[in-house]
């Protein structure tokens, strides 16, 4: 039987390299990436706490990995909800259909995302209780 | 007649959107980029004042996206020397052939790199004088 979306997710963690001249990550796209990336976003700044995000994609996967600090992201795709807390380094390929939450509990945290698709207006779930009813088709397809 | 490569690089600007929840700063790859990316690495946590770089590459270009704060990349092509700053969301587009030092002046500023090639150890130049000496074809080819 198929799994609901928060069966397709994966993590996995990059090369991190610190020291005392700072800290370097590497993404190699074609061994980490199960996409070819088209389009990047970062936040930062985002005050102790905050919340980013708060929607589903209905077609857009999302390779989010944790650049700093910490992010703890709440992942719901209408059946079930999933908490997923990143480190730096950190990532999780969030396939559509699962509406995220992003909370910055440490200051200077930041998240980077690499996205499959451009950005597409009517691609976006604002409303949870969609999924949950089961009334979008978050299949890759719009 | 061919200009030397620092005349081959181009900067801008990408999409930053800054509110009270914090900064989100987007790139295109296909209108920004001008090349496909295959690999990304990222640099933060540099102690204030703190070096990285010191470089150039045989055939790899690389996208230079400052992420917050602030860099700046002292660069030397064999021929002339320029100083780059960047500020959240500016970059720049160094093409093959130039000795890069990035300086990070302030605490908590962040450099993203996109690279158009995988890493690979000899298309390092760790000695500035090879490129002023004209030993070392940097054309994209190896």
């Amino acid at each position: 039987m198929a799994g609901t979306a928060l069966d397709k997710i994966t993590r996995g963690k990059v090369s991190l390299f610190k020291d005392a001249r700072g800290a370097l990550g590497v993404v190699d796209f074609s061994k980490e990436i199960p996409f070819t990336p088209v389009r990047m976003f970062w936040i930062h700044d985002v005050p102790t706490g905050g919340q980013r995000g708060a929607h589903a994609h209905k077609a857009c996967t999302q390779f989010i990995i944790c650049g700093q600090g910490q992010i703890e992201i709440d992942a719901f795709d209408g059946t079930r909800r999933e908490e997923i807390k990143l480190s730096a380094g950190e990532y999780v390929n969030l396939v559509p259909g699962i509406f995220a939450t992003l909370t910055f509990p440490q200051e200077h945290s930041t998240v980077t995302v690499l996205c499959d698709r451009p950005y597409e207006a009517d691609d976006y779930i604002y409303d949870a209780e969609m999924l949950a009813r089961g009334s979008i088709v978050a299949d890759g397809r719009k």
